[in-house]
């Protein structure tokens, strides 16, 4: 697989995707209008989709049909989305812009930030119970899905990632295995569910399963990383943020505490032996491997 | 049904409510500790679990097996106290004291108010899928009534209405199309889920599902009047929080719009009526009609 039969299969992803969250979320002329404004506001705010289409790769990669795949898909980018939201709120990384536009708060107020992830968060779970049984998909799978997307969602997840990042800002002190629980919380449960959830969806059995765990937590580490040397070599334009923040807000990343060298030489090795774990996938697996690369190839 | 039978069920269906979420959140020596400690704050604050207790009673009066509903019951007051949480912050309604303690916020800060808030709203959920099997209560049967506590809670029901709120403080004007619209969704759409899930667990007929479904409705609408109506009239210690804070912060109210004796007048109306409707049932339902004279009633 090229390069550019890799942008197709991204872009093809995306539009496969937003098709869903566009027929999900109510037009802005439904009640409470400013409610759906919102809300369209940051979901559709230019995001690549990565997670969804992680999902839909790793269905891809077991033989598996990604319609199935679909409607979770949407729901994962809507979590995704509500955290955001939520994550860059004034009391928590108080942030301006997000992909080069103002933040969700900072257009239609704090109070209503808050409601629309509180909305997303919810829409995620009704999406996937309204269309996660189209297809063959049984509600026992379905459940079973939405516990791997709530727990790695919630208190032992992502929230639970946030919580020790909002601790250790400021901090004067941090450790790497401190740092790496934020980062596998954080953002890593998110990432490492996506693939999870592709892969049971797609019908993995669990050797492929445990197989496509260990791709997503290195692939999701390896990202991370990624994107906090991107802030800190970025240029504004292409992270569509200000770069630099987190050494304004002398926030604890990966190349802070290990050097930027390492750091690039983490990614690399952490993306290498994420493709290494599914070296006994097919053919059908090539997007998943390219997917690993551009997780910390891209530039924007 | 006498007062002190009333009692009794109303702390036996708390204590049963209160055993299923505390064995569901984990202990505060969890990690990450500082989580637990803040979820269990606003959980275990004192709540007499009204919306549960209703979806219980709910489910004993079509003659269901109120086990199945447990976990349900649970889930709604987990989404009860996210929204207290989230509703309580300086951005929303700015409120400092809760049944008699210092808000969320106050004690932990804003950013971990609303984890805490996220991270209650996702536990229902998996609460849900985790618990809800349990029993005779099948996947199809647990997805449904997801749905319906979904649909409650987002943006076409609690959240939207918390918008709506949010949208009409500090406004000169108010008619009663929109004040009820309000109502109807911040506090009516959970508390007619809650009944409606009860019936839906103890295997309501369709018929009697509609009939809870406009008890439900009624009494919600009675609940709010009466609560506001406590706010104008009662005494700090009795509600535990600041009274008289809607008249501070102009907040419109029925009894503000329509006048105190006719705010009480409609409350006592909408209760009988509610009763009216679920005359058809047998002295199962006895709880479920106390429980509507209880909602205008209480006094804490």
């Amino acid at each position: 697989m090229d390069k550019e039969k890799l942008q197709t299969y991204l872009s093809e992803g995306k539009e496969a995707v937003d098709r869903v969250l566009k027929s999900y979320i109510p037009s802005v002329k439904c009640e409470p209008s400013l409610m759906y404004e919102a809300i369209r506001y940051s979901l559709f705010a230019g995001g690549k989709r990565l997670r969804p289409i992680l999902c839909l790769a790793a269905c891809d990669a077991v033989g598996g049909r990604r319609e199935a795949a679909l409607p979770f898909a949407a729901a994962i980018e809507m979590i995704h989305t509500y955290s955001l939201v939520h994550d860059d709120l004034p009391s928590m990384d108080n942030d301006a812009y997000r992909r080069g536009r103002l933040t969700n708060h900072k257009v239609f107020g704090e109070g209503i930030a808050i409601l629309v992830g509180d909305a997303l968060l919810t829409s995620a779970f009704t999406l996937i119970v309204e269309k996660g049984c189209l297809g063959s998909v049984s509600p026992k799978k379905v459940l079973a899905v939405m516990l791997e997307l709530g727990s790695s969602s919630g208190s032992a997840g992502l929230v639970g990632g946030q919580l020790a990042d909002l601790q250790s800002q400021g901090k004067k002190e941090m450790d790497m295995e401190k740092l790496l629980y934020i980062h596998q919380h954080k953002t890593g449960a998110l990432i490492r569910a996506s693939v999870r959830i592709g892969g049971m969806l797609g019908g993995a059995p669990q050797r492929r399963l445990a197989q496509l765990t260990r791709y997503g937590e290195k692939v999701g580490l390896a990202f991370q990383i990624a994107d906090d040397l991107l802030d800190l070599e970025g240029e504004e334009k292409e992270m569509g943020k200000s770069v630099g923040q987190d050494q304004a807000k002398e926030k604890w990343t990966y190349p802070r505490l290990a050097g930027r060298e390492q750091a690039k030489k983490e990614a690399r090795r952490l993306v290498d032996a994420a493709v290494e774990e599914i070296k006994t996938l097919g053919p059908e697996a090539d997007p998943l491997r390219q997917l690993a690369n551009y997780m910390i190839e891209r530039r924007k």
